[in-house]
Protein backbone atom coordinates (compact mmCIF):
# COMPACT_ATOMS: atom_id res chain seq x y z
CA UNK A 1 0.00 0.00 0.00
CA UNK A 2 1.19 3.51 -0.77
CA UNK A 3 0.96 6.31 1.78
CA UNK A 4 1.52 10.06 1.51
CA UNK A 5 2.51 12.16 4.47
CA UNK A 6 2.99 15.85 5.22
CA UNK A 7 5.73 16.86 7.63
CA UNK A 8 7.53 19.95 8.94
CA UNK A 9 11.07 20.35 10.23
CA UNK A 10 13.69 22.80 11.34
CA UNK A 11 16.73 22.33 9.13
CA UNK A 12 19.19 23.67 11.72
CA UNK A 13 20.44 20.27 12.88
CA UNK A 14 20.18 18.29 9.65
CA UNK A 15 22.36 17.86 6.59
CA UNK A 16 19.29 18.51 4.44
CA UNK A 17 16.44 16.25 3.36
CA UNK A 18 18.43 13.56 1.62
CA UNK A 19 19.64 10.41 3.35
CA UNK A 20 23.37 10.51 4.13
CA UNK A 21 25.90 7.84 5.12
CA UNK A 22 26.17 9.47 8.56
CA UNK A 23 22.38 9.31 8.98
CA UNK A 24 21.95 13.04 9.59
CA UNK A 25 19.44 13.72 6.81
CA UNK A 26 15.78 14.41 7.62
CA UNK A 27 15.00 11.41 5.42
CA UNK A 28 17.15 9.21 7.68
CA UNK A 29 15.26 10.36 10.79
CA UNK A 30 11.90 9.83 9.10
CA UNK A 31 12.78 6.39 7.71
CA UNK A 32 14.08 5.24 11.12
CA UNK A 33 10.80 6.33 12.74
CA UNK A 34 8.65 4.76 9.99
CA UNK A 35 10.57 1.48 10.29
CA UNK A 36 9.62 1.25 13.97
CA UNK A 37 5.93 1.55 13.14
CA UNK A 38 6.08 -0.67 10.04
CA UNK A 39 8.39 -3.27 11.66
CA UNK A 40 10.28 -3.22 8.38
CA UNK A 41 12.61 -1.06 6.33
CA UNK A 42 10.70 1.83 4.68
CA UNK A 43 12.03 4.00 1.83
CA UNK A 44 10.64 7.49 1.27
CA UNK A 45 10.57 9.91 -1.67
CA UNK A 46 9.97 13.62 -1.04
CA UNK A 47 8.59 16.44 -3.15
CA UNK A 48 11.62 18.67 -2.54
CA UNK A 49 15.14 17.74 -1.50
CA UNK A 50 15.97 20.66 0.79
CA UNK A 51 19.63 21.55 1.41
CA UNK A 52 21.54 21.65 4.69
CA UNK A 53 20.00 24.22 7.06
CA UNK A 54 16.85 24.72 4.97
CA UNK A 55 13.55 24.33 6.83
CA UNK A 56 10.14 23.00 5.80
CA UNK A 57 6.75 24.13 7.06
CA UNK A 58 5.34 21.53 4.65
CA UNK A 59 7.21 18.73 2.95
CA UNK A 60 5.30 15.92 1.25
CA UNK A 61 6.69 12.39 0.95
CA UNK A 62 5.39 8.99 -0.05
CA UNK A 63 6.32 5.46 0.98
CA UNK A 64 5.10 1.91 0.47
CA UNK A 65 4.31 -0.43 3.31
CA UNK A 66 2.41 -3.68 3.73
CA UNK A 67 1.96 -2.92 7.44
CA UNK A 68 -1.72 -2.72 8.32
CA UNK A 69 -1.83 0.37 10.53
CA UNK A 70 -4.47 3.08 11.01
CA UNK A 71 -3.51 6.46 9.47
CA UNK A 72 -3.14 7.89 13.02
CA UNK A 73 -0.32 5.40 13.73
CA UNK A 74 1.64 6.92 10.88
CA UNK A 75 1.23 10.33 12.61
CA UNK A 76 1.30 9.80 16.40
CA UNK A 77 3.43 6.68 16.35
CA UNK A 78 5.97 8.14 13.96
CA UNK A 79 6.09 11.47 15.85
CA UNK A 80 6.85 9.59 19.06
CA UNK A 81 9.94 8.18 17.29
CA UNK A 82 11.10 11.35 15.53
CA UNK A 83 13.48 13.96 16.98
CA UNK A 84 11.83 17.10 18.40
CA UNK A 85 12.58 19.20 15.34
CA UNK A 86 10.61 17.02 12.88
CA UNK A 87 6.87 16.35 13.04
CA UNK A 88 4.47 14.48 10.75
CA UNK A 89 1.30 16.56 10.29
CA UNK A 90 -0.84 14.04 8.41
CA UNK A 91 -0.66 10.66 6.71
CA UNK A 92 -3.04 9.11 4.23
CA UNK A 93 -3.31 5.97 2.12
CA UNK A 94 -3.13 7.07 -1.54
CA UNK A 95 -3.46 5.60 -5.02
CA UNK A 96 -0.53 3.28 -5.82
CA UNK A 97 0.63 5.50 -8.70
CA UNK A 98 0.92 8.71 -6.64
CA UNK A 99 4.49 10.04 -6.64
CA UNK A 100 5.37 12.88 -4.24
CA UNK A 101 8.13 14.16 -6.51
CA UNK A 102 6.95 13.53 -10.07
CA UNK A 103 3.34 14.57 -9.43
CA UNK A 104 4.28 17.92 -7.86
CA UNK A 105 2.99 20.71 -10.09
CA UNK A 106 4.30 23.73 -8.24
CA UNK A 107 6.72 24.04 -5.34
CA UNK A 108 6.52 26.97 -2.90
CA UNK A 109 9.41 28.45 -0.97
CA UNK A 110 9.63 31.47 1.35
CA UNK A 111 12.81 33.30 2.28
CA UNK A 112 12.71 35.39 5.49
CA UNK A 113 15.38 38.08 5.71
CA UNK A 114 16.12 40.27 8.73
CA UNK A 115 17.39 43.69 7.59
CA UNK A 116 18.89 45.56 10.57
CA UNK A 117 22.24 46.40 12.13
CA UNK A 118 22.28 43.56 14.68
CA UNK A 119 22.39 39.95 13.51
CA UNK A 120 19.52 37.62 14.53
CA UNK A 121 19.65 36.25 18.09
CA UNK A 122 16.18 35.02 19.04
CA UNK A 123 15.72 33.59 15.52
CA UNK A 124 19.31 32.55 14.81
CA UNK A 125 19.36 29.90 12.09
CA UNK A 126 15.80 30.79 11.06
CA UNK A 127 16.29 34.15 9.33
CA UNK A 128 18.69 35.33 6.67
CA UNK A 129 20.39 38.63 7.58
CA UNK A 130 21.53 41.82 5.90
CA UNK A 131 23.10 44.53 8.07
CA UNK A 132 20.94 47.42 6.93
CA UNK A 133 17.53 48.24 5.47
CA UNK A 134 16.82 47.47 1.82
CA UNK A 135 14.88 49.23 -0.95
CA UNK A 136 11.72 47.13 -1.32
CA UNK A 137 10.34 48.69 -4.55
CA UNK A 138 13.72 48.27 -6.27
CA UNK A 139 13.82 44.59 -5.29
CA UNK A 140 10.23 44.09 -6.46
CA UNK A 141 11.12 45.66 -9.81
CA UNK A 142 14.20 43.45 -10.12
CA UNK A 143 12.26 40.33 -9.20
CA UNK A 144 9.58 41.00 -11.81
CA UNK A 145 12.26 40.86 -14.52
CA UNK A 146 13.08 37.19 -13.90
CA UNK A 147 9.55 35.80 -13.66
CA UNK A 148 8.66 33.41 -16.48
CA UNK A 149 10.28 30.53 -18.37
CA UNK A 150 14.00 31.16 -18.70
CA UNK A 151 17.45 29.62 -18.73
CA UNK A 152 18.39 30.27 -15.08
CA UNK A 153 22.10 29.39 -15.46
CA UNK A 154 23.02 32.74 -13.83
CA UNK A 155 21.44 31.50 -10.59
CA UNK A 156 22.60 27.88 -10.79
CA UNK A 157 25.14 26.31 -8.43
CA UNK A 158 28.22 24.77 -10.05
CA UNK A 159 27.28 21.40 -8.51
CA UNK A 160 23.77 21.46 -10.01
CA UNK A 161 22.96 18.11 -11.65
CA UNK A 162 19.80 19.13 -13.53
CA UNK A 163 19.81 18.21 -17.21
CA UNK A 164 18.33 21.53 -18.30
CA UNK A 165 18.84 25.02 -16.82
CA UNK A 166 15.36 26.06 -17.99
CA UNK A 167 12.74 26.55 -15.29
CA UNK A 168 9.39 28.32 -15.08
CA UNK A 169 9.36 30.79 -12.21
CA UNK A 170 5.63 31.48 -11.87
CA UNK A 171 5.94 34.27 -9.32
CA UNK A 172 8.21 36.07 -6.87
CA UNK A 173 6.54 38.39 -4.40
CA UNK A 174 8.31 40.44 -1.73
CA UNK A 175 6.72 42.03 1.33
CA UNK A 176 8.02 43.57 4.54
CA UNK A 177 6.85 43.90 8.15
CA UNK A 178 9.07 45.90 10.45
CA UNK A 179 12.66 44.88 9.71
CA UNK A 180 11.83 41.48 8.22
CA UNK A 181 11.45 40.93 4.47
CA UNK A 182 9.58 37.97 3.08
CA UNK A 183 10.24 36.58 -0.41
CA UNK A 184 7.68 34.09 -1.76
CA UNK A 185 8.65 31.88 -4.71
CA UNK A 186 6.45 29.65 -6.81
CA UNK A 187 7.85 27.47 -9.60
CA UNK A 188 7.46 24.01 -11.10
CA UNK A 189 11.00 23.18 -9.98
CA UNK A 190 14.27 24.93 -9.09
CA UNK A 191 17.95 24.57 -9.93
CA UNK A 192 20.41 23.90 -7.11
CA UNK A 193 20.77 27.03 -4.90
CA UNK A 194 18.53 28.94 -7.34
CA UNK A 195 16.45 30.71 -4.67
CA UNK A 196 19.41 31.58 -2.45
CA UNK A 197 21.27 32.94 -5.50
CA UNK A 198 18.26 35.01 -6.56
CA UNK A 199 17.87 36.38 -3.02
CA UNK A 200 21.59 37.27 -2.98
CA UNK A 201 21.20 39.20 -6.24
CA UNK A 202 18.02 40.93 -5.06
CA UNK A 203 19.81 42.05 -1.89
CA UNK A 204 22.48 43.68 -4.09
CA UNK A 205 19.64 45.55 -5.82
CA UNK A 206 17.94 46.45 -2.53
CA UNK A 207 21.22 47.74 -1.12
CA UNK A 208 21.74 49.96 -4.18
CA UNK A 209 24.86 48.11 -5.36
CA UNK A 210 23.05 47.32 -8.61
CA UNK A 211 20.04 48.79 -10.44
CA UNK A 212 16.88 46.68 -10.79
CA UNK A 213 17.66 46.14 -14.49
CA UNK A 214 20.75 44.19 -13.45
CA UNK A 215 18.51 41.21 -12.65
CA UNK A 216 17.45 40.99 -16.32
CA UNK A 217 21.05 41.44 -17.44
CA UNK A 218 22.26 38.68 -15.12
CA UNK A 219 19.54 36.34 -16.36
CA UNK A 220 20.38 37.07 -20.00
CA UNK A 221 24.12 36.62 -19.34
CA UNK A 222 23.58 33.06 -18.03
CA UNK A 223 26.90 33.37 -16.18
CA UNK A 224 26.88 32.41 -12.49
CA UNK A 225 30.27 34.07 -11.91
CA UNK A 226 28.78 37.53 -12.56
CA UNK A 227 26.04 37.21 -9.94
CA UNK A 228 26.02 37.91 -6.19
CA UNK A 229 27.06 35.47 -3.44
CA UNK A 230 24.67 32.65 -2.49
CA UNK A 231 22.59 33.71 0.50
CA UNK A 232 22.53 31.67 3.73
CA UNK A 233 20.13 28.70 4.03
CA UNK A 234 18.94 30.03 7.42
CA UNK A 235 15.99 32.01 6.07
CA UNK A 236 14.75 29.45 3.52
CA UNK A 237 11.52 27.51 4.10
CA UNK A 238 9.93 24.92 1.83
CA UNK A 239 6.25 25.77 2.31
CA UNK A 240 4.56 23.10 0.26
CA UNK A 241 3.48 21.64 -3.02
CA UNK A 242 0.51 21.79 -5.35
CA UNK A 243 -0.86 18.43 -6.56
CA UNK A 244 -3.79 17.58 -8.77
CA UNK A 245 -7.01 17.39 -6.73
CA UNK A 246 -7.51 13.85 -8.03
CA UNK A 247 -5.05 12.61 -5.40
CA UNK A 248 -7.39 13.93 -2.65
CA UNK A 249 -4.50 14.80 -0.35
CA UNK A 250 -4.85 16.72 2.95
CA UNK A 251 -3.49 20.31 2.78
CA UNK A 252 -0.07 20.19 1.15
CA UNK A 253 0.83 23.85 1.73
CA UNK A 254 1.54 25.66 5.00
CA UNK A 255 2.72 29.26 4.56
CA UNK A 256 5.16 30.78 7.05
CA UNK A 257 4.52 34.35 8.05
CA UNK A 258 6.87 36.98 9.40
CA UNK A 259 8.01 35.82 12.85
CA UNK A 260 8.39 39.31 14.29
CA UNK A 261 5.97 42.23 14.00
CA UNK B 1 29.56 55.35 33.44
CA UNK B 2 26.23 53.53 33.27
CA UNK B 3 24.95 51.92 30.08
CA UNK B 4 21.60 50.39 29.13
CA UNK B 5 21.28 47.77 26.45
CA UNK B 6 18.47 45.94 24.70
CA UNK B 7 18.99 42.32 23.71
CA UNK B 8 17.11 39.31 22.36
CA UNK B 9 17.71 35.60 22.86
CA UNK B 10 16.35 32.15 22.30
CA UNK B 11 16.03 30.48 25.70
CA UNK B 12 16.33 26.94 24.30
CA UNK B 13 19.96 26.45 25.25
CA UNK B 14 20.13 28.52 28.45
CA UNK B 15 19.26 27.89 32.08
CA UNK B 16 17.37 31.19 32.08
CA UNK B 17 18.54 34.77 32.42
CA UNK B 18 20.27 34.52 35.75
CA UNK B 19 23.96 33.77 36.17
CA UNK B 20 24.61 30.18 37.29
CA UNK B 21 27.67 28.42 38.73
CA UNK B 22 27.91 26.38 35.50
CA UNK B 23 27.88 29.57 33.42
CA UNK B 24 24.86 28.59 31.32
CA UNK B 25 22.70 31.63 32.08
CA UNK B 26 22.12 34.30 29.42
CA UNK B 27 23.62 36.73 31.93
CA UNK B 28 26.83 34.67 32.00
CA UNK B 29 27.12 34.78 28.21
CA UNK B 30 26.44 38.52 28.15
CA UNK B 31 28.89 39.33 30.95
CA UNK B 32 31.63 37.25 29.31
CA UNK B 33 31.12 39.17 26.06
CA UNK B 34 30.97 42.57 27.80
CA UNK B 35 34.16 41.77 29.72
CA UNK B 36 36.02 41.27 26.44
CA UNK B 37 35.02 44.72 25.23
CA UNK B 38 35.50 46.43 28.61
CA UNK B 39 38.75 44.60 29.39
CA UNK B 40 37.36 44.17 32.91
CA UNK B 41 34.71 42.25 34.80
CA UNK B 42 31.21 43.68 34.11
CA UNK B 43 28.09 42.94 36.17
CA UNK B 44 24.63 43.30 34.63
CA UNK B 45 21.12 43.74 36.01
CA UNK B 46 18.11 42.89 33.84
CA UNK B 47 14.49 44.03 33.79
CA UNK B 48 13.15 40.46 33.89
CA UNK B 49 14.81 37.28 35.11
CA UNK B 50 13.43 34.80 32.58
CA UNK B 51 13.32 31.10 33.49
CA UNK B 52 14.97 28.16 31.75
CA UNK B 53 13.70 27.82 28.18
CA UNK B 54 11.96 31.22 28.14
CA UNK B 55 12.86 33.52 25.25
CA UNK B 56 13.19 37.28 24.93
CA UNK B 57 12.47 39.41 21.89
CA UNK B 58 13.45 42.37 24.10
CA UNK B 59 15.28 42.22 27.40
CA UNK B 60 16.74 45.40 28.92
CA UNK B 61 19.81 45.37 31.15
CA UNK B 62 22.17 47.93 32.61
CA UNK B 63 25.83 47.81 33.57
CA UNK B 64 28.58 50.14 34.75
CA UNK B 65 31.90 50.46 33.01
CA UNK B 66 34.74 52.96 32.99
CA UNK B 67 35.82 51.70 29.56
CA UNK B 68 35.72 54.54 27.03
CA UNK B 69 34.05 52.83 24.06
CA UNK B 70 31.66 54.13 21.39
CA UNK B 71 28.06 52.86 21.80
CA UNK B 72 28.54 50.78 18.61
CA UNK B 73 31.32 48.79 20.33
CA UNK B 74 28.81 47.68 22.94
CA UNK B 75 26.64 46.37 20.09
CA UNK B 76 28.90 45.05 17.33
CA UNK B 77 31.82 44.14 19.57
CA UNK B 78 29.65 42.38 22.11
CA UNK B 79 27.66 40.55 19.40
CA UNK B 80 30.90 39.24 17.94
CA UNK B 81 31.59 37.65 21.34
CA UNK B 82 28.09 36.32 22.08
CA UNK B 83 26.75 32.89 21.08
CA UNK B 84 24.50 32.85 17.98
CA UNK B 85 21.29 32.70 19.99
CA UNK B 86 21.84 36.03 21.79
CA UNK B 87 22.13 39.45 20.15
CA UNK B 88 22.45 42.98 21.53
CA UNK B 89 20.10 45.28 19.58
CA UNK B 90 21.17 48.64 21.01
CA UNK B 91 23.34 50.14 23.73
CA UNK B 92 23.28 53.64 25.14
CA UNK B 93 24.99 55.63 27.90
CA UNK B 94 22.31 56.55 30.46
CA UNK B 95 21.90 58.58 33.63
CA UNK B 96 23.84 57.03 36.54
CA UNK B 97 20.65 56.43 38.54
CA UNK B 98 18.85 54.42 35.82
CA UNK B 99 18.04 50.90 37.01
CA UNK B 100 16.78 48.33 34.45
CA UNK B 101 14.84 46.40 37.10
CA UNK B 102 13.58 48.99 39.58
CA UNK B 103 12.63 51.58 36.97
CA UNK B 104 10.55 49.13 34.91
CA UNK B 105 6.92 50.24 35.00
CA UNK B 106 5.29 47.48 33.00
CA UNK B 107 6.63 44.18 31.74
CA UNK B 108 5.21 42.53 28.61
CA UNK B 109 5.14 38.81 27.89
CA UNK B 110 3.63 36.84 25.02
CA UNK B 111 2.79 33.13 25.10
CA UNK B 112 2.48 31.37 21.72
CA UNK B 113 0.51 28.13 21.80
CA UNK B 114 0.11 25.66 18.93
CA UNK B 115 -3.30 23.95 19.14
CA UNK B 116 -3.35 20.93 16.77
CA UNK B 117 -3.03 17.16 16.83
CA UNK B 118 0.66 17.05 15.88
CA UNK B 119 3.28 18.48 18.24
CA UNK B 120 5.53 21.32 16.95
CA UNK B 121 8.42 20.26 14.71
CA UNK B 122 9.61 23.32 12.76
CA UNK B 123 9.15 25.49 15.88
CA UNK B 124 10.06 22.93 18.54
CA UNK B 125 11.08 24.74 21.74
CA UNK B 126 9.47 27.97 20.51
CA UNK B 127 5.76 27.18 20.84
CA UNK B 128 3.68 25.71 23.65
CA UNK B 129 1.41 22.88 22.48
CA UNK B 130 -2.06 21.55 23.15
CA UNK B 131 -3.24 18.52 21.16
CA UNK B 132 -6.52 19.97 19.92
CA UNK B 133 -8.28 23.24 19.15
CA UNK B 134 -9.41 25.49 22.00
CA UNK B 135 -12.46 27.70 22.59
CA UNK B 136 -11.11 31.24 22.18
CA UNK B 137 -14.17 33.19 23.49
CA UNK B 138 -14.29 31.00 26.63
CA UNK B 139 -10.61 31.69 27.30
CA UNK B 140 -11.08 35.42 26.69
CA UNK B 141 -13.95 35.43 29.17
CA UNK B 142 -11.88 33.53 31.75
CA UNK B 143 -8.89 35.82 31.29
CA UNK B 144 -10.99 38.96 31.81
CA UNK B 145 -11.89 37.70 35.28
CA UNK B 146 -8.31 37.85 36.57
CA UNK B 147 -7.31 41.27 35.23
CA UNK B 148 -6.67 43.85 37.95
CA UNK B 149 -4.89 44.03 41.31
CA UNK B 150 -5.23 40.70 43.11
CA UNK B 151 -3.57 38.18 45.37
CA UNK B 152 -2.29 35.77 42.68
CA UNK B 153 -1.36 32.94 45.07
CA UNK B 154 -3.42 30.51 42.96
CA UNK B 155 -0.94 31.03 40.10
CA UNK B 156 2.24 31.20 42.17
CA UNK B 157 5.00 28.57 42.11
CA UNK B 158 5.87 26.95 45.45
CA UNK B 159 9.45 28.23 45.05
CA UNK B 160 8.35 31.85 44.56
CA UNK B 161 10.40 34.20 46.74
CA UNK B 162 8.31 37.36 46.34
CA UNK B 163 7.36 39.03 49.61
CA UNK B 164 3.80 39.72 48.53
CA UNK B 165 1.50 37.65 46.26
CA UNK B 166 -0.30 40.82 45.14
CA UNK B 167 0.30 41.95 41.57
CA UNK B 168 -1.47 44.23 39.11
CA UNK B 169 -2.27 42.41 35.89
CA UNK B 170 -3.08 45.33 33.59
CA UNK B 171 -4.27 43.23 30.65
CA UNK B 172 -4.44 39.78 29.10
CA UNK B 173 -5.45 39.58 25.46
CA UNK B 174 -5.81 36.42 23.43
CA UNK B 175 -5.89 36.16 19.64
CA UNK B 176 -5.57 33.33 17.13
CA UNK B 177 -4.26 32.87 13.61
CA UNK B 178 -4.68 29.45 12.07
CA UNK B 179 -3.79 26.91 14.75
CA UNK B 180 -1.62 29.24 16.83
CA UNK B 181 -2.96 31.17 19.83
CA UNK B 182 -1.25 34.24 21.14
CA UNK B 183 -1.62 35.40 24.77
CA UNK B 184 -0.34 38.91 25.56
CA UNK B 185 0.29 39.85 29.19
CA UNK B 186 1.01 43.27 30.66
CA UNK B 187 1.73 43.75 34.37
CA UNK B 188 3.99 45.72 36.68
CA UNK B 189 5.60 42.45 37.79
CA UNK B 190 4.84 38.72 37.98
CA UNK B 191 5.09 35.96 40.55
CA UNK B 192 7.25 32.93 39.75
CA UNK B 193 5.62 30.83 36.96
CA UNK B 194 2.57 33.13 37.11
CA UNK B 195 2.09 33.39 33.35
CA UNK B 196 2.68 29.70 32.66
CA UNK B 197 0.22 28.81 35.44
CA UNK B 198 -2.40 31.22 34.06
CA UNK B 199 -1.92 29.78 30.55
CA UNK B 200 -2.33 26.26 31.96
CA UNK B 201 -5.61 27.23 33.62
CA UNK B 202 -6.87 29.05 30.51
CA UNK B 203 -6.15 25.94 28.43
CA UNK B 204 -8.38 23.93 30.81
CA UNK B 205 -11.09 26.51 30.12
CA UNK B 206 -10.48 26.48 26.37
CA UNK B 207 -10.62 22.67 26.32
CA UNK B 208 -13.96 22.71 28.14
CA UNK B 209 -12.61 21.00 31.27
CA UNK B 210 -13.66 24.04 33.29
CA UNK B 211 -16.11 26.91 32.73
CA UNK B 212 -14.74 30.47 32.30
CA UNK B 213 -15.98 31.36 35.82
CA UNK B 214 -13.46 28.84 37.21
CA UNK B 215 -10.69 31.42 36.65
CA UNK B 216 -12.35 33.79 39.13
CA UNK B 217 -12.94 30.93 41.57
CA UNK B 218 -9.30 29.84 41.35
CA UNK B 219 -8.11 33.40 41.93
CA UNK B 220 -10.41 33.83 44.95
CA UNK B 221 -9.33 30.44 46.37
CA UNK B 222 -5.65 31.49 46.44
CA UNK B 223 -4.70 27.81 46.43
CA UNK B 224 -2.11 26.72 43.86
CA UNK B 225 -2.96 23.04 44.37
CA UNK B 226 -6.43 23.52 42.87
CA UNK B 227 -5.17 25.04 39.61
CA UNK B 228 -3.99 23.42 36.37
CA UNK B 229 -0.43 22.21 35.62
CA UNK B 230 2.24 24.79 34.79
CA UNK B 231 2.55 25.15 31.03
CA UNK B 232 5.86 24.61 29.22
CA UNK B 233 8.36 27.49 28.95
CA UNK B 234 8.70 26.83 25.19
CA UNK B 235 6.04 29.33 24.11
CA UNK B 236 6.92 32.15 26.50
CA UNK B 237 8.58 35.35 25.23
CA UNK B 238 9.60 38.39 27.26
CA UNK B 239 8.72 41.17 24.80
CA UNK B 240 9.91 44.23 26.64
CA UNK B 241 9.52 46.86 29.26
CA UNK B 242 7.99 50.31 29.65
CA UNK B 243 10.21 52.98 31.23
CA UNK B 244 9.61 56.65 31.92
CA UNK B 245 10.41 58.73 28.83
CA UNK B 246 12.86 60.76 30.95
CA UNK B 247 15.44 57.97 30.51
CA UNK B 248 15.37 58.56 26.73
CA UNK B 249 15.97 54.89 25.93
CA UNK B 250 15.84 53.38 22.44
CA UNK B 251 12.76 51.16 21.83
CA UNK B 252 12.41 48.82 24.81
CA UNK B 253 9.59 46.70 23.40
CA UNK B 254 9.62 44.30 20.47
CA UNK B 255 6.38 42.32 20.01
CA UNK B 256 6.50 38.80 18.63
CA UNK B 257 3.78 37.88 16.19
CA UNK B 258 2.38 34.51 15.25
CA UNK B 259 5.16 32.56 13.50
CA UNK B 260 2.88 30.58 11.22
CA UNK B 261 -0.06 31.86 9.18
Amino acid sequence: MRFALGLEYCGCNFTGWQSQPDGRGVQDALERALAKIADARVGTIAAGRTDTGVHASMQVAHFDSEADRPDTAWVRGVNANLPDDVAVLWAKAVAPDFHARFDARERHYTYLLLARAARPGLSAGRLGWYHRSLDLPAMQQGAAAIVGTHDFSAFRAAECQAKSPVRTLASVSIAEAGDVLRFDFRANAYLHHMIRNIVGALVYVGAGKQAPVWMAELLAGRDRTRAAPTFAPDGLYFTGVDYDVKWALPPSRRPVSLPLA
